[in-house]
């Protein structure tokens, strides 16, 4: 039992750490304001594809990619420490080329595309030159039982005829948006883990509509935005579906393990900092006569909060160690367990950020509300709580049957 | 000890519940899309004036107003349920001309302002033509402690200047808004509690500037909106001056009793309708072969829902029940009581109806989010969780000293 | 809606808390002491004899009965302050006689005993000279679910012949404790609701035999006591059933109505007291410099208290004025909330004073750590909170079916 | 970052487990019985001394000492999940001669004690010969502040001369027990880190006198026993006091941190062993039609527990890797964190096994009331929460001073 990081790994981190010093922090605001420059949803932020090239040029690129191929070659226990550090500002991950859900995409790419749709579609997103989205969840039924889903992906001669309402297609706003990978029903009399498949599907193709950007909170989350998508009878040739029908169930566990512990990382890095803020905010203000650092109950949220992100990272470390060493499917348990954790921990820390910060908590001065805002989704992403604690019940009760 | 509701306010509740099945609950969306068509900022939705008209015609007006001269002549006790009823939908307050902070501004008017101030400021805004804000919380310092309140008040001949820089001026966004109650220290070296004062500032004065609106997550509350405004050598007459010099403390402990048990009502009514609709979506949805409303960790959310909901309408009547039987100052305790409870248990509730809802809970397309971010900021406004705590705490240590 | 108590009962208030400092608390240790004395089992310490004929003398005496012709004929709303009061102690509820399983007993027979029934066992109950004790449980199923209960009661020509193991049975140790309402199957293949009768066994049967005497958290509640008892070939004359076959689930939802809620009034006033001794103890106490009392977080700890007391004592007096106005099928959502309320209340509220005594307060130089393992017990004891969360939710639920 | 145990404590732990099946578990029972023989506090079960035997013969004995002269020369690293083991029964951990007060004790007398009180006092505790017992909380002062302590240590000549009352001197009821470390003041005017000494006291001395036997909970723990003590004129040797006067509160620091990691190891082997049992019993009990394993809420009780296990586990073991790698100084806020959460997660994790045991699970027929009374005394013992939370926030903040 080792709980140092390696030389490299501690080397990656410092400069990652620089950069972030050096180049994100000071273009936060700026990348807001060049959001709004662009109307919002005309364009993408220019100070997006400066960072970028730097970071690019710096290295620190694709690092989530465990396949040394295509990517940084890390494992999950190394890039760990670095997604965190990504996860401290909204903006870094997709400056690293490490943002959702661009990176799952990919890496279901990497593992079941076919020669032919690497090359069309890996490759631009490896060099993040194009972005793409994930149409898997559907307003018309309850989406956290994957079974539920009823998009329709038919076999019609050389093409498949895809039908079906999808949303929260994150990322679809992006005007650099170009392919989403599109989950529905191939086999619908199959058994129920073998009825799904995953479609490569152009934003372009005729039928496709954007009907709509969700927001979050009072957050558009102008440029990526989160879409309700129509699929009315597009087409796309046979060889657009990923390794083949009924595999989108198994696709669908393999894309979700890394997803998951990915969104978890920079769970943690976001309550560091929102911790890191509050301990210097607390530090200079004075009410009834003394700083808000020495009352006991400040004092006591900043030790919790101490206390959780700790305990989030060790098992966060811990689920990707499972996934290397014995693979994502042995570390289900682990990866469920940290997809409740993290979540939690982080609304609870960033609450009590916002708590000490008083009015300045809940405005856009300071990234906490929408941190917050971001992290509550997580409860319900890539599958709600109380799926996650089932199957950690599930498995638990399983060793005593 | 007596639990029913009088008939008088049985009727009353009848009537305004009626009101919002056919006028507010079928208009909400509307209101949005005006808000929307006025680009946000550029005027107030037409749908808000007609509903006005009706609720005037229809005698639903000013019941907030113990004061029976200007007022409904409720009781405390008998506004409650009726305020908990427009709490259910965030357009409803201001419908019934019952929203803050103009209701805590009469308020303060009919108890502490002139003749002369009634007539110009109080008359136009009971009758709903104008509106107003409230001009107390400081950016530099944590207002928590108003002590620490630093804008400055200076008589020079017939006129006081007035020097600082407020946020969370709630309401300032409106274009209707036309005066705002001010905070600051007249007698900077007086005992800590008889520092301040209380100023009447037209807001088109010389001098005073709204410098940005604020967000909360991600709304901006248009056209209401939360501004940050500078006074900067702003000049009024002496007669603006609220009671007097060094009466702003006391004026605040009275305008806040109020004010801070309407917030809870509105809470009481938002937990509620968010319970209704947690209720009624879990019974259409199906995940894992069964409704969600057979889920063992869902009934558990509706029963605490329950069990939090009922208590703290209860503790809430009775806070209102000792205002208008001991006074304000007596019901110390209960309001600080009330004031932890209702902004927490709303945000719990409507957190749950937010992940059975999943996706949709956090979009706009049911106003949960919306309700709980208003809610969130309800444990900073009128005094953060903390301040109140302590209070409480003072008064139960004091019984047994 | 009116807060405030009646005259009536303010008046008995008083006398009770007279007679609570005059004689139970200082008796408390005396209590204990006689116990220790009789090596815990063998007979009842004279104190209690001594202060219920003081009890009698007053007038203090089975207030808990609504029915006038036996009891004090108070309302549940009139006893609920009462109750509370005795709640403070543990040993004040059966000076009274108002302690549990007495109580309810006593109201079976009230409400379904026959005249002989109550000639022979409501009577010396009502006097205080026996006492009885309340069998139901079972050791062997989740009792939870009452119809799971298995024990049998089989008429053989003028005899119930009973058969079945029971444990908590409290109350079978008192050497006072001549009579056991016995719950069990007589029309096993009837309508679940309608297999199991009460029926009244004399203690001295044969073939009743107790096996042990059961520790709750190390506690023996000596000479109380809670019994496993079997029950082997037990002999009764068929006038011993109550009510009639078939009708023991009707009878024990209207027993644990009112029982229910006692003990809900009682675990408010062991909270009071907590929170009292915690309040005073506190204040003599410094550590780092200053009292615990000035300590941001025993603050909170206070505020919370107080806050959780009062609502808890809000929604118990809303049930009991439910039963006494719309009867306690229709309290059945408010019995079951405060029932889930009352005991995890009193629990947190105990286990902070707990902390704030330190070592002391898990001792015995106090009575927070036996009230805390008695408050313990009532999560579980008349339904677990599971149960009557489930039956929340599905009254609720059906409010939108 | 390597989350695997090494093949040596894998062995051990091997090793251990078949003890504990083998002789721990089927013996606990016996245990219970034979103190009960004993008449509670007359001597000490025999079981204890065969099964002491036993681990010696087997090699598991003295595995908490790093120190390789005197014990098993494991790191803290290597120890935690073996002492995790030993937690799963209350009667293991004195087996294998690991028990509390005792591996403190031997620490302090391994780290600062003079060779002369190695041999007289070490040697036999390190043989489980003879018994010890800590004097340092008292019950006059709020000990959570070790610097209130008032017990006396006044040279006078060739001895010292002690004055004071303690209390939780826990094993003091133990015959084997024959001697105490006493903490007090030697130099009550010097700087308040260096007014106090430890000092070795014999119970036999003259003046000791064992006043009473605390209980925890309903608890006595004996024949162990937790120990009100005066002290009064003791006479000791001058060569009694461990490495000087002034030296206690150092010593403290340095016995205090292994000391409460060995019971946060032990608290997360005793909420092993309730999930465990909760698992096994929740699977063979039905209510309202199906197994209690299938309920939903029982469900996420299991989730829960199983993430605040591996969550409190994992922050022992990096607690125990930086004591071994930089020092239980440099591990100060990570023991502390410890502290905080292992009991706080062992509390809710045998709390809700007890709710899933229901009546049973706060009797005696199962380990789980006990191991809860146990695991609550431990969010006092070795200090509150509240100071160890002070402590973390307090080097929290210091970073960003």
């Amino acid at each position: 039992m080792n709980f140092s990081y390696s030389p490299k790994v501690q080397e990656l981190q410092e400069r990652l750490n620089g950069f972030m010093d050096k180049y994100i922090y000071p273009n936060e605001k700026l990348y807001g304001k060049q959001v709004e420059e662009n109307n919002r949803w005309n364009g993408v932020p220019p100070i997006m594809e400066e960072l970028k090239q730097k970071a690019k040029e710096e290295g620190l690129w694709n690092l989530f990619l465990p396949d040394s191929e295509f990517g940084a070659g890390l494992t999950n226990t190394e890039y760990a420490p670095l997604c965190e550090i990504m996860g401290r500002s909204l903006i870094a991950p997709e400056v690293f080329n490490c943002s959702a859900p661009d990176t799952g995409n990919m890496e279901v790419l990497v593992r079941y595309g076919s020669e032919k749709q690497k090359e069309q579609w890996l490759k631009p997103l490896l060099n993040g030159e194009i972005r793409s989205c994930f149409s898997m969840t559907e307003p018309d039924v309850a989406s956290s039982d994957a079974t539920n889903i009823e998009a329709s992906i038919v076999r019609d001669g050389d093409e498949y005829v895809i039908n079906g309402r999808k949303w929260w297609s994150s990322g679809a706003g992006d005007p650099r948006c170009k392919i989403a990978i599109v989950m529905g029903k191939t086999n619908p009399e199959a058994h129920r883990h073998e009825q799904q498949a995953m479609i490569l599907v152009p934003l372009d193709t005729l039928g496709v509509t954007i009907e709509r950007m969700l927001p979050v909170f009072g957050y558009d989350h102008a440029p990526h935005g989160h879409a309700e998508i129509t699929y009315d009878n597009v087409r796309v040739p046979v060889d657009n579906i990923i390794w083949g029908e009924g595999k989108g169930f198994a696709i669908a566990q393999g894309r979700l393990g890394p997803g998951r512990i990915h969104h978890c990382m920079r769970l943690i890095g976001a309550a560091e900092r929102a911790l890191e803020e509050l301990c210097k905010r607390v530090q200079t203000r004075v009410a009834f006569g003394k700083p808000l650092s020495n009352q006991g109950v400040v004092m006591e949220w900043i030790a919790d909060s101490r206390i959780e992100i700790e305990q989030a990272r060790l098992l966060t470390l811990k689920a990707a160690y499972m996934m290397d060493t014995v693979g994502n499917k042995e570390a289900k348990s682990e990866i469920a367990m940290i997809k409740v954790v993290a979540p939690n921990m982080a609304l609870r820390v960033i609450d009590r950020a916002i708590q000490a910060f008083g009015g300045a908590g809940v405005s856009d001065d300071f990234t906490l509300a929408a941190q917050w805002a971001n992290s509550r989704t997580l409860r319900l992403a890539d599958g709600p709580d109380e799926v996650h604690r089932a199957q950690v019940a599930k498995l638990e009760l399983r060793k005593y049957r």
